[in-house]
């Protein structure tokens, strides 16, 4: 049977965004437009992190591969990394620099799904972990996490409430995109020792661990370090989302399984980026990253009183309830509306089923455009 | 069922390739080492397309996401180009930039295939376009190419040989890597009509389309554009290998489809490589090129003649017999043997069944390296 001219059933499904449409609405328009969809940052990284200040003089070399677990020099970095953070000390064989956490966790979904797999996924999610989910084959089980879960009972209740006999992993993200919420360190424990118990592997997006405004990340990986594959970025810690350097740790032999995929989707990283990675885990990238945690918190303590919500405790994001504000076009409509005043927001919709919820980025744009995208937000919620 | 401890069973497969053990024993010996199993180039790209000559001043924001499609600018300089090089010209929404042709390919078989699909792949083959066509379930059929195809009856009569009812796609590369060799314009021609005829997708890999030596390359795409999906790269071309800048270009539904795939398995291709690829499609990089296309013709040349085989048409490697120098140990033997003096070459095994042969490059280290290794391997060959 000849496929031409299809693809495959998973890719030919009509689109369900129609994002870009309303992107043109906005950008058409002419006039200043508020991307506060996009999570990024306005900031260049720490200067010596640049690419104009990475020399063939003193990287010769550096435009050709890498090795496909990372440059060990990085790989080194990271495993002194975990012994200061608070993490699960890894040495260099369980860690796998990836093309930013999204290559590295498709990676790992793809080494570890079979066919008819279930994953619990902690909702609302990330978009991407749900369709690398799906691209291996897997099903996507969303767990209503936040607004249910109030203390330990409750979270296993729900966890219980939606496993099966398929079920092989959890996934979970802390601190969260896109509440802004951090799991409580007793929470982690309670769901690390569940997934114990259930035999189940633990999938950990710690992408934000160092976008903390209250309270303090736990990191997962200690709680059971045989089962617990954490993904890490230097993307949004370091302004550095288009470098695509990010990176796994887990189990020796879960490494090299997900290497043996990510050497055929993606190769190697960067070995440009991956320089500059190594370098932002120097002193210069440590004071890049408090300068920016303390600009961030400013804007999301900003954007949270003027939307009259609880201030973000981690990430970049506020996930705003706009029931109240949506006539009979539903969510839709009320993204036409923000479109044509330049506003964009992420629909809650992309996040799981949240259909009256939206995502704000409150670091995608300089502080001044981010300002007023949240005042004109506002005034779409009121109207 | 748990999963746990266990990945799944594509990836737990113990690996066939001893490959670090050799290189162990070549790096741990001391002395200089000869990577002829590299497919990479000595040289440092042209100064402007350096990371060190890309600044924030010019490229404000240079460190921030590109779209997932690549930037409008390097798709348009892209389209540019197939209108002056004889393929087939191809607007913006025909392009997709990837993390390399690697990443590209990868997301256009998992974009392409099901499960039990098989894909006709001309043998020696890359090792990687195996891979990914088995990580997306495919079943690879190595068709014998260079070995068996004299004219275009006798190629017609090899692929009729190894087409069945689950055949959805036929693969080839030129110039080809492993053998250095061209498919001639007319061969492609008849191949085209052929896969035409019986209504398969084909995948033509062009990485190299800008190392020929001898004769002409012949673009695939004017043959058959409606099915046909090309892959290039700047990695070979202009010595970014480092920088994992690629694309495809095919009909803009298949990159509507692949896409949806590659922004999960890589989001978008680093920004700063996008725009040093740009600047390399200017004068600099085409004298870079033409610079370097020299260098390797030679290099190529002295290989061949040392080695007693043909000189390359095209691409970096030559893919030798080596079955006369082979004793009980079998290629493994005379891979240690090389190994112990340093020298590394791929086991033709990698490219199929080729246990006696091997893949060299002539372009992965400083000509004087490539020449001693080249010695060396003359050596081990006439022993």
């Amino acid at each position: 049977m000849p496929r031409y001219p299809d693809l495959n059933p998973f890719v030919s499904q009509p689109n369900r965004s129609s994002y870009s449409t309303l992107a043109a609405l906005a950008y058409h328009r002419g006039g200043q437009v508020y991307p506060l969809h996009i999570g990024d940052t306005w900031l260049e990284p720490a200067i010596p992190c640049r690419m104009e200040s990475l020399t063939i003089a003193d990287h010769p070399g550096m435009h050709t591969y890498s090795p496909v677990q990372g440059r060990m020099e990085l790989r080194r970095a990271i495993a002194e990394r975990t012994r200061m953070t608070g993490d699960q000390p890894a040495d260099v064989d369980e860690i796998l620099v990836t093309a930013g956490a999204t290559a590295g966790l498709f990676a790992l979904a793809a080494a570890m799904l079979k066919p008819g797999d279930e994953v619990l996924v902690i909702a609302p999610y990330w978009p991407l972990i749900g369709n690398a989910i799906k691209c291996a084959g897997g099903q996507v089980i969303p767990i209503p996490f936040f607004e249910t879960a109030k203390d330990t009972d409750s979270v296993i209740e729900t966890l219980n409430r939606h496993i099966t006999s398929k079920t092989v992993a959890i996934y979970w993200n802390t601190p969260h995109n896109p509440t802004g919420r951090l799991i409580p360190r007793d929470w982690l424990a309670a769901m690390a020792a569940w997934a114990t118990q259930k035999q189940l592997w633990i999938v950990s997006d710690e992408v934000y661990e160092d976008y903390v405004f209250s309270g303090q990340h736990s990191y997962s990986r200690p709680f059971a370090p045989d089962r617990t594959i954490s993904a890490y970025s230097f993307s949004k810690a370091y302004g550095m989302a288009g470098n695509r350097v990010g990176y796994l740790i887990g189990p020796a032999a879960v490494m090299n399984g997900v290497q043996r995929i990510s050497r055929n989707s993606f190769y190697s990283v960067n070995t440009a980026g991956q320089i500059a990675a190594e370098i932002a885990l120097g002193r210069a990238g440590q004071d890049w990253v408090n300068h920016a945690r303390d600009l961030y918190r400013e804007l999301g303590q900003y954007a949270a009183s003027t939307l009259g919500v609880d201030e973000p405790e981690g990430s970049t994001f506020l996930f705003v309830d706009v029931k109240g504000a949506l006539d009979e076009r539903g969510l839709n409509g009320f993204l036409q509306d923000c479109a044509k005043k330049g506003l964009l927001v992420a629909p809650g919709s992309s996040f799981g089923p949240y259909d009256h919820h939206i995502r704000v980025c409150f670091t995608c744009a300089p502080p001044e455009v981010v300002r007023q995208g949240i005042q004109i937000l506002s005034a779409c919620i009121d109207q």
